[in-house]
């Protein structure tokens, strides 16, 4: 049973019996994970159309070639002006009546569009899609592996161009560019901050410099065989104040309490909670990370399950999440160690194989 | 007049003199180029809601002190679970009843829970945005020439280390470099084509490597201050057949009368018919480009207006548009140059200063 095959059942069994049609919309400039995941298609812009009775990938002339190439789907041409026009035709000839989409990614006006068109029924299965993609393959995982290698090596090549008055803009294309050149894709845009603006969780790049006594924020990723992994650690430069160093054993200390605490069947918002109290309970709770602890990892950098306070399900078998703790003084400094691990029934399996201590250069 | 009262008397003009709200809608990894347009906000995750009465940014902790430092707008923190909350108690607070918005990117999803929160009228105004966007302001048109400077002097610089046996992927990681070390951004995602894979309009870059008589392709943009530049030039390892010099010189004299016929208030259709026109009437004329000739760039990569067959509308003054006609023989190679033009009322003003005739290394 392939990933077709498996999406109709789940559907079929979750959302409603009667549904015939998947419709998977891939927009230009949207993600095409799920795209990929179902059809091997890497272009920017395509439909698949999904049946016990047939496999069907829309695309434009940009991409006639390349969707043979990289796909066993029947290829249907879409050669005029509106790409709603060819999708509702061939849903009309194939006598398309119970249509499941994804209602998180598909915009009102092709809904309206299509629903003008044709005399469906059309329900949501989003839900399906994100619980599918949350369980990995040994495959997958193996994608993931070899991706974290791809992004470590790189992060411990890039220190040996790292000194006093490199801006973060140059860090950035220093490490990106070792990453590439070790055969990955970026897996995500890279955040590098540099003294008090590593307490912006999500800092891009500026041509600010680090200076001595500053820390520097790496949150990086590299993309293999379509897999991203998702890696923070912190840099000194020099030596730094007490204060910074307190701050990183206690993030450090949160991170490991809950990846000793999570393993499958755990409900996520319990992991979350153990790498919080750890901070709470410190003088600096006030600055403890107010994001979730982590999220779900795999063709995208944020997918399924998340790991946060609000979160009630247990973790799968065999997904995949990042665990993220951090301490964020604004104005001053922040601190984030992440790891990346697979969620075991045994226990959290760590893939990050960095060493976990501050890096002092 | 700023941008925002602008859209606000464009929408109520155009679409409903009623309009008393326009929300804009940036998930996260969709385009935050409207976002940026209007507010300056560069976060990953907001709406912005816009009105005669006060200009809001909701977003959530990752970014209260991003949005504060990028934008004037007043920060609407997002502490709660569902950003939809957020948005529909401030939009009650305002007491919004007609609403412009986004509808080919706003989601289903987040359409319904909207709808089923508020009792107000949604209208789509996408278009508005886009017609405002694609007439340039002097200083954005100056981003862009930054942009290509950037680009063409990266493009410049990676020549000198591609020999036979470089592989596309290893083309890319040196030219996304370059472009980096330049204070560029990688303006969209770059496509490295060699030999036969030339022949791919949208060739993402593999392990293949470049053989002697083989052509590359290169299409490639840099991002500066938000604002890209899209550039395609070809190069060939060592002397190429006769055939590709005769498609080539096809491509060059239909890029240039194309670029000759344009200017301000010309139909677009027309200016892509007078660039096909050049291949049709050649013994190449079954593998001319099957894609429209050109189309805007700016904050996005494909933005207003588009020039192909179909478009019937004249181009507007200070709109910056690709010419990139194209000969392309499936399995063996393909043939594109695209230059960047501002619309002008007096014509073309090209603002891509690379050479156009094919570069032999």
């Amino acid at each position: 049973m392939d990933r077709v095959d498996k999406l109709l059942e789940l559907v079929r069994l979750n959302v409603d019996s009667d549904i015939d049609t998947v419709m998977i919309w891939n927009y230009e400039n949207s993600s095409s994970a799920n795209t990929f995941y179902l059809s091997g298609f890497k272009g920017s812009c395509s439909v698949l159309i999904l049946r016990d009775d047939g496999r069907y990938i829309v695309t434009d002339s940009r991409y006639f070639e390349q969707a043979q190439e990289e796909s066993t789907f029947q290829l249907v041409k879409h050669t005029g002006e509106k790409l709603t026009d060819s999708v509702a035709s061939l849903l009309k000839d194939l006598s398309a009546e119970v249509i499941g989409f994804e209602a998180e990614k598909l915009d009102c006006k092709t809904y309206n569009e299509l629903t003008e068109k044709l005399d469906v029924k059309f329900l949501p299965v989003d839900r399906m899609l994100w619980l599918m993609r949350s369980v990995k393959s040994e495959d997958e995982i193996e994608a993931i592996r070899e991706a974290s290698r791809v992004a470590e090596q790189s992060f411990l090549d890039t220190l040996s161009v790292i000194k006093e008055d490199v801006s973060e803009l140059d860090i950035c294309a220093e490490l990106e560019y070792r990453i590439k050149k070790r055969g990955g894709q970026v897996g995500f845009e890279t955040l590098i901050g540099t003294g008090p603006r590593t307490s912006l969780p999500h800092a891009k790049p500026t041509s600010r410099q680090a200076k001595r006594g500053e820390l520097i924020l790496f949150d990086f990723g590299a993309k293999v065989r379509g897999y991203c992994c998702d890696i923070t650690r912190m840099v000194s430069v020099g030596e730094v104040e007490e204060e910074i160093k307190e701050c990183y054993a206690l993030v450090k200390k949160s991170l490991l309490q809950a990846v000793a605490e999570g393993k499958a069947g755990v409900v996520a918002r319990q992991v979350d909670s153990v790498a919080r109290q750890v901070i709470l309970e410190s003088k600096y709770a006030e600055f403890c990370f107010s994001y979730g602890l982590g999220h779900g990892i795999g063709l995208e950098v944020h997918e399924m399950p998340r790991m946060g306070p609000k979160f009630e399900e247990p973790l799968p078998t065999n997904s995949v999440v990042t665990v993220e703790p951090g301490i964020y003084m604004p104005g001053k400094f922040g601190i984030r160690i992440e790891n990346d691990v697979v969620v075991r029934d045994g226990g959290f399996e760590t893939i990050t194989n960095l060493d976990d201590d501050l890096i002092q250069i």
